[in-house]
């Protein structure tokens, strides 16, 4: 699937300014700083920043403060990849088609490299061009997207403690909604509100992005089952092997479909009222379902 | 040497807010909220918290929100002591007298542990009862002070780096200053923030802060050779078995007192405008120096 052209616009956008906030890596220590740029810089598609951006350009044409707060929901997806990759947790050797952080710099070094990201994003957020009050109310919105309740932890937590088990569906809904949609969904919301979105329009777009980051779980579920470890840059056949709580394994693959396409269904349902705004979110959300890696 | 009597009346405060802003140990998923809360209330004396409410002390009478960052200063705290002590790092079985968190949930909740006790610090900063403009001055302050360039993850990076080579005294001050004082500067800083000190008196009690951080490790560098596992809670001697950078090992202990009572003095010269309003902060300047565990 072909990805429209603004697609490549924020990623330009976002690069620059991800560049910009990660320390160089002459600063010292430079081995910190190192690993932190290798793996931000490691090919990641720039999904959340791009909905965060897309999410403000709906209602402002100065997008300088959601590239910002995009970059460090970037830094918190990486920092999270990291340490999931560690040996005591998914022990990953390869990520992105690379080697994972730890392969690189060994263990000590990526523990501090994911910490030092996480903290990075919230130094980026304190210091986003939006007056005080949007700044704080983005970093709470991230906070407990991030988080433990119902936040990216949280799912990952319960994404450990479900392997090997058996799960029922509102076991694997917690998992899915927690681990990736609370980060997708805080992405959109946090680009809305330093687009300048009224408080309706917000709570439009936190549904947008709970229909949306779930279905892109569940693709990811079918992915590892689908395709190849080339394709996808990273071990395929995982979830299997650990036994993990998947989609696929419940409902088996065309329920699982289903499943992805009426997630879409309602994530756009919440999109009609705001008409041709919402352009780049409809385009986006189907590139999120309908990809292949 | 005996505590003052305000000690002990801010740790009850901060004990409450602590316990308060911790999800409880039924919220899912349950092992996460154990493991934090596991760490935080293990037996911390609460010296950032302390440091951030006497330093707000000086310029208000309303300590709520100094409280609550104290509060987030101690969860950074705990968080880079539960990945200190991993087995990556430096492989502790023993924090406070009790098994450290990886050895009673396992190294992948310990580690998550941490990451959900540095997303919380932020929460709740972002939640303090303070205008938004000040809000985010804390949080600025306290994500530096957490860091990478000149912070406590650099610091980190750097003392584990040294391990087993020669360090000259320059080395050895970074590792200190961002190690350690660099939080202890940023507590103090963020509760004159909160207590809405102008800016004269913030800058002269970073450099307060800087000081008496600095001093601060030099003593624990002492108590590692000149006391038992039993006083410390910790394992005693055990930079010397990782060959770690310190004060004792490069100028030797006499030399090493000397560098403590000498930062002291010029922490308190940075007091001595403050007059009267600075009285607790020099009990407690006093303490840091002369403590024995």
């Amino acid at each position: 699937m072909k990805l429209p052209d603004f697609v490549e616009a924020d990623r330009s956008a976002i690069e620059a300014v991800l560049a910009q906030l990660l320390p160089s890596e002459n600063t010292p220590p430079p081995s910190i700083h190192r690993a932190m740029r290798y793996s931000v810089s490691a090919g990641g598609k720039r999904i959340r920043p791009i909905l965060c951006i897309e999410a403000a350009r709906m209602f402002t044409h100065g997008l300088e403060a959601a590239i910002q707060v995009g970059c460090a929901l970037e830094f918190i997806h990486t920092y999270s990849l990291i340490h999931d990759d560690l040996p005591a947790l998914d022990n990953d050797d390869l990520r992105r088609g690379k080697p994972t952080n730890h392969k690189v710099f060994g263990e000590a070094i990526a523990i501090l490299a994911g910490d030092a990201l996480l903290t990075l994003a919230f130094q980026a957020l304190a210091a986003a061009p939006l007056d005080p009050a949007r700044r704080v109310r983005v970093i709470t919105e991230i906070g407990a997207a991030a988080g433990t309740v119902n936040g990216m932890i949280g799912g990952q937590v319960a994404d450990i403690e479900a392997e090997g088990k058996p799960v029922d569906a509102a076991a694997l809904e917690y998992i899915h909604r927690s681990k990736t949609a609370a980060l997708i969904r805080g992405s959109i919301v946090a680009g809305a509100i330093a687009g300048g979105a009224a408080d309706a329009d917000i709570e439009r777009l936190r549904r947008f992005g709970d229909a949306i980051g779930w279905a892109f779980q569940v693709v990811d579920d079918l992915l590892d089952v689908e395709e190849s470890s080339a394709a996808l840059g990273k071990t395929a056949g995982k979830d299997q092997a650990q036994k993990k709580a998947t989609y696929p394994a419940l409902f088996g693959l065309e329920k699982s479909h289903a499943i992805a396409a009426d997630l879409k269904a309602k994530a756009h349902a919440e999109l009609v009222s705001f008409g041709e705004r919402a352009a780049h979110l409809r385009q986006l959300s189907e590139f999120l379902v309908s990809r292949r890696s």
